[in-house]
């Protein structure tokens, strides 16, 4: 997408309701990352799996709140999330979901009615993409945004507390950042622990275990430039490792960067 | 007890280890209120019950995080909790319990090791205690410290969010402060979401419900001087009125006031 496009898109999207970009979701007319959608409201990571498990990765989300801070628990075989949007229906209003059969990832589809369950809980986990209009709003530049693209993921070698048959590594999103703006990032980031709130690490990668930043495990590459360290904040995505590893007969996630929307202004959440 | 008699309690507990402190009250030494003990440590309320409603509790803890923010969540049958301190052993290290059957308050002691079930799950949530050292050290008083109380506790009339069968109001603790002080205190608490983070009212108590501020539901009562104001935080004893309400067959919480004490210094959970 070149910038020209990047803008409209951005245009768009941006300025858009949270209950419009469901909409166009709902209605098929949308199976992208939603970064830089609805500037200013909270998006969430999504994890769906049985009611067997859910204690366990409850604990797990307690046990590891940087990756896995939780917005809304929904009810056993319940799709909505009234707490984060009247109209929301977890099987249809997420761009891009990923289906897991028996510890594996077996299929990437844009709804999941046909295969919904009555034993089904829902976890809707705050994500990066909630902060991004606060840090443009206070001068700090978001390049994945203003190229139009997914933020780049990848996975560390940072263990996370094991709940049940939940582990597996951290995985972080990653932004590129002058240090003064790095600085102010992570003021700013840390009034949003729901938001996976202030880094964890900034500058050499390979410490936390990444070898190429040019080549994210999920989402889009960026480049760095000469004046400026990439800086690591905890993903949503990490469920997505630990449940790989748990072997679960059956789970949904959404697909990295393609995120719940939801009605709850970001700002509404900020710690001070 | 007198001014001078709290002068020394405070001076023997306040300095004292979290381990010193827990190892008094394993031995029998020490069945008290814990606040001024082992200033500027985590201190937890206590909430044990039957792994079958683990996951509703958990849940109701989510959508309820000013009164109960989770420090910790022990595993199925298992006393210790080992994030919160290497040698707590949750049947013996609480100064004063109170047990719950059929929905209904049976006993209060001391040890809970003959009552112990493998199917029991243990939560340690935040508690109000954990930042009045930090109060304290930017020069906010707090009474019932300097008078060797108990914090003053009410239930109100505002409702928490139910999840399953746990539901009911809001408890609260209360400090009086001047206007200044309670701004300051505001802004330290406010960095503090997991000892129950900023208040949620000050001032006049009916607009939550409380009638007679002379007249705690829990802890000790004590003096608003005329140029003070109450100022309410959230409270961890809030579970035990959803406990009442959601009649499980047992239960077991800590006695309001007599803390776990832990080995987490407070600070270190602090958001900025």
């Amino acid at each position: 997408m070149d910038r020209h496009s990047a803008a409209d898109r951005s245009e768009s999207l941006h300025s858009s309701s949270p209950a419009v970009v469901r909409r166009l979701i709902r209605d098929g007319h949308f199976a992208e990352n939603t970064a830089g959608a609805s500037a200013g409201f909270l998006q969430a990571n999504l994890v769906v799996l049985p009611y067997q498990s859910a204690f366990d990765f409850l604990t797990f989300c307690q046990r590891n709140p940087k990756p896995c801070p939780l917005l809304a628990v929904g009810k056993r075989g319940d799709p909505s999330l009234p707490t984060l949007g009247d109209d929301i229906d977890i099987r249809t209003d997420v761009p891009r979901y990923r289906v897991f059969r028996d510890g594996n990832l077996v299929d990437e589809v844009s709804d999941i009615r046909d295969i919904w369950r009555d034993d089904l809980v829902t976890f809707a986990i705050g994500c990066s993409f909630s902060w991004e209009e606060a840090l443009v709003d206070e001068g700090v530049p978001v390049r994945h945004v203003e190229l139009g693209r997914n933020v780049s993921m990848y996975r560390t070698n940072v263990a996370t507390e094991p709940a049940g048959a939940f582990a597996g590594d951290l995985v972080v999103s990653m932004r590129p950042l002058r240090p003064d703006h790095a600085i102010r990032a992570i003021q700013i980031t840390s009034r949003f622990p729901l938001a996976h709130g202030a880094p964890v690490h900034f500058g050499d990668p390979e410490a936390i275990g990444i070898t190429d930043l040019a080549k994210p495990d999920y989402g889009d590459a960026v480049e760095i430039l000469d004046d400026e360290v990439p800086v690591f904040w905890a993903c949503g995505v990490t469920p997505q490792v630990a449940i790989l590893g748990a072997g679960l007969d059956f789970c949904v996630t959404h697909m990295p960067g393609c995120m719940l929307v939801t009605d709850v202004p970001s700002v509404r959440t900020a710690i001070i």
